[in-house]
């Protein structure tokens, strides 16, 4: 079993394959600074092969999700000098690596859920439209917050959220204007399927979603999520030609005679780890 | 005329242009088996090309719209032994001749409205996600069923379904889930844009709408299911510049003229066949 | 100051950096000629180098905002004769040209809001779906005319929207149909993001959200616009790599410090021109 | 084994799991009339699956490989009339099936050689473009014939003569001015990779290649020739990925084991057919 | 007919259909300036839908073919000071019109024959690897001369170099080192397709293939350009998808019949203007 | 400076910018086993961000470069068993890290100049295609082993050979046949671009291209490989939409005017590091 020991971020392994992952720099509001940064990447490529896991639920601990970047610990903030095209080749491994934080959510084996509470600001935005499924509660609120400090978000928002849903003309309001999102249009917007009271409730209907992915055939949901990736990517044509390749093989596994079994026999089917 | 007799499907074409497209092996709840499949293919590929069909109402008859793939004639259930490399090469080709039966939907050169009623289940949503228009009676649920039997949906929904609607969170919660979703959520999710309340109903908007469609230019309605087709995997910059050379042409058609002289005397045009 | 004096779209510049812009060919219902066209391309082409605009407000003066394209001006009416190639070779231009209209909005350095009040017709349809965000008044309705009068859209609405919303079997339907889509389906289906009750309500609301777009960092407001725009026709691994190129350089800008100082201070940052 | 009687191809498969596919329409120069153009798709489509061949040698029977297009029996030559549109539609399905002759050729699972002899003419450049390897003898020269007619070449020349070779300035020479391009530069330019006296010696060294291939692994050879497609027309990145997914499943084969012990006893190694 | 008086071009056009287009800054050494650039792309615009013109020729006047980017008038050589995103942000608009000044020549609806004598350098390279065909004299020689002058190659030399020949090892070097490329490696490496002795001849030469051009069906030269063009940038099955779209409308062409009858009566076509 | 033991390969950086990467497997042939991979992966993002090293010549220590796979390391030679979709899945990420390993060469920010002597077989040839320029002696040969074995080349030969030379031909004999291509024929083909006699004078010539490369303005440099990359694998005008954003960002570089000054003072120009 992997170690999952990180200064910012909590991981808990539950019996029934679901992973609660929590950013845990709540004295900070879960801002990112370099070590939640690192930390994220760390604790998703990790348990993206992890045996044990097969859905997880991503939260905040804390008051709020999380307030976006940490401008204490940034050296955004201060006056650049010295030669142009080195200042900026020299930003280019930082963005590279902040970036591929939360594309290590995207590209997780496992489907990931997250719940959001309260505050989702920057970067927070930038991190869940990463994730698989969004849940949140009535509470909460995102904020694209970047064009208030001077930069266009560049870990993701602008990427995913216009993939997330359809809705552009939301989408270039919320990142033109840095408003606040509420719930309710989070909601009708899709940003999130589901809204409920309490964070409680949220994660209690996170963990019940993540425990009926769990008891999939491990190999179905790994190429659900797989194709999906790759067909919000490509054209049908090239999604239907990609899935001939994936698909001829994995239909060959065990899982799919073991399914039809249970159904048959009304007993829960059981999967070998993948 | 084409002959349209076929095992499974049933076909027929009304004298204002719209043809009927039955799903018809009721005693198998419209299960997909090698017949109905081929017969699928057999069926669009002949009407695109069937000058007295101008637009299309795709239904299922009996009790429901498909209970999907026929696990009772398909060998997936069978445990494979063998030379893997062998056998995966071996399920390309009724993979690729199995989603080519949902491509002919997308590629028929007539419009095709798809009504449900009741269930439409696994096979059946990669079916309807490939139709232009779907509508659905009150009692109609969606189930992307593939995970319960081990495998990822691979004739089309997970390539479709994200990109006929918006919500990513609901594509993925559904496709990870196999969970039903009724006829309000399938409204509210865009994935079907009209629910009525019985079968009858839906069927007579479909063809309400199937007749207007039928009404206009036939140049037009090709010329807008296909550069919608193209558009839909290309950027705007690509699906402009072979909108240019594609209207370019058709712009030359004596429908125009028609159209406009029909309106100026307040006659209904007159367009000749395609 | 660049020269805004056009016959047929009015231009003016607010202190506040907002510009407006309308079409302004009321007596023809702003029905899209060549001249108007014309000026379209010229405004948005100008404007979008004009440093004392941040953010700009499109409506159309008179009773409805246009009534699409000048079907007494065009000449597309008539008869077609000659060489088939050179008819068809001949109207590329044309084409390529009226495209460039509305994609010189898109391309637009600047987010352009739209407004639309009663009719928007055939050719706005494809207009405003070039703009960044939508907003109209309850008397709003959309028409995608063009079927009617035997073409396929071919400015642009066929590409761009189903790339502004999420829902096909909606597209599709009104495309396909040519009928109206009034202001609540047009919120519910994202068309438009707010529906205020009248043409001054609704303008008053463009001008708000505007100015708060233009009291933001240039930079930031340039970045965002464009990474959207690019993301939205890339694979999110190339949007993330591309914002990477973009985001190395911006990210030495003074408007970081300076937001980051306002925000410390509580005074509104002051922006050079960009 | 398939029946390969066709009217204007002859084919021969010798027990070495080589096959010779010869046009066989030599009183007509083997030129391209719809009889031809259809036998030589359902020989590919056929030969494909054929798995008692491995390797496909493709020549011409008669005085020169091939004329080129039959004008005498297409009805290009003749003044159309009628509906631009519709004139434009009904040319579009004899386009596509004509091009799917020789795209059967490239997706013809099993690599081929091409053997000119004297003439290869307007579609015969378009048609051995799309083999994999091309052999041909002294006397022979290609001849981009299309514009001397009217055309441009549409049925692949101009899509894959220049992805075959790496030289612009020469693609572009020879398909504008339609000029006879002789072995020596056929070969200096890469269109040919060998240039033998004789057409007996051609088709003795084409078969020594097909036989050393024909020995080889299937799945080796299977997807060699599969991921070369893929990878000709994609990134190298995505290249890179495809082959993960299909190279994951087929490095499970039995060929691998099977083809090592044959190294190290040094007896030639025999495989299970594909 | 338009008006070619240029400052920095001269244009001749023959009544053969072949315009001769020099460059005319010889006591600069036809170096790129401002002016030399905005002339470029006006004679190359204008000549595009020169009904009279049918195949160009390129060349320079004076003792070289260009010595490149004119330092001397370039604001590149001072030392840049201000905020980074503003002076980042200035640079991309010249950079844009430079670029399409060289793109006009590749989007130029007539084929382009370069004609290169002596020194071709810096910009010189990114010019004439956006022409069709490409030929050169004895003495010339090419030089990728950016990196000594501290800056890549960014008017097209590192985009099309690599796509008119297959060699990247060879396309790096030069790129990489700055190092002049004589005309013997310049034909090894298909560079250019031709190497004659003197300027004279090479534009005889040219002239010679240009007056064959030009006797073709415009019709069949314009499709074939643009689609070498199209196909050049997108996969195979795309570029026989688009050329489906492109030659369905083209095919109906009289200079069909009028060719093939030409060939009949052995008389020389004659073809309308286009 | 990093620290660059590693137990495979051999690391030397010289003063004047050129580094030297040796594979240093000698007795096992440089054969690639899981060290040397994992070293070569090391050695070259490491490499990436040294300041010190500006230019890299990458070759083999002992008789020859490579044998290619360590097939006495490999698991691939023994017989596979289990649930055949696990196997599939196991294999993906050994087969991504393999790849990793030579992509890293590709993306290597610095020049990367191979010299391959004697053998190049298998592996080794998926290795120096990812190299910018080739060399190799008189006596070297190349060999796509693969299919020997009973695998399609899975770690960059079927991608990057179609890449770096044109001629597809010669591509697939070589891949289909794996036969032994002699240095004479991988010039011709411009698999390398120089053959030297010796090893010694080929590692020269290396040297002598790395340090002039090495001499040169480091900003210019990284933006012509970089550049140089993205372009191969995008469309002409892609290439240069991006050239515009990395050029207006690093053409405010002091290496401009830094050049500009040197080549007007004759004197050698000084360059910061990078």
């Amino acid at each position: 079993m992997p170690n999952y020991q990180f200064e910012t971020v909590k991981v808990t392994v539950h019996p029934d394959g679901v992973a609660h992952v929590e950013l845990n720099r709540p004295k900070k509001l879960n801002a990112f600074n370099n070590q939640l940064i690192g930390d994220v990447l760390n604790v998703f490529r990790t348990i993206s092969d992890d045996q044990d896991v097969r859905a997880i639920v991503l939260s905040g601990a804390g008051r709020l999700y999380t307030a976006g970047l940490d401008l204490s610990e940034t050296q955004l903030k201060d006056k650049s000098s010295g030669d142009i095209a080195r200042l900026t080749y020299a930003k280019r491994h930082h963005l590279q690596w902040f970036q591929s934080a939360f594309t290590a959510i995207e590209e997780c084996a496992k489907p990931v859920i997250a719940v959001v509470h309260n505050g989702c600001i920057g970067a927070g935005v930038d991190m869940v439209t990463a994730a698989d499924i969004r849940y949140c509660t009535k509470d909460a609120y995102f904020c694209v917050k970047e064009v208030d400090v001077g930069l266009a978000a560049d870990v993701g928002t602008l990427q995913r959220l216009q993939k997330i849903i359809g809705n552009q003309s939301f989408v270039r309001d919320v990142c033109l204007t840095a408003r606040n999102v509420k719930s309710d249009e989070l909601l009708r917007e899709g940003v999130v399927s589901k809204v409920l009271d309490t964070k409680e409730q949220a994660l209690d209907e996170a963990f019940k979603t993540a425990r009926l992915i769990a008891s999939k055939s491990p190999v179905a949901v790994l190429g659900t999520k797989h194709l999906l990736n790759y067909s919000r990517d490509h054209s049908v044509a090239e999604g239907l030609a990609y899935t001939v390749t994936w698909s001829s093989a994995m239909l060959n596994t065990e899982d799919i005679p073991n399914s039809v079994q249970a159904f048959v026999t009304k007993q829960p089917a059981k999967y070998s780890k993948l």
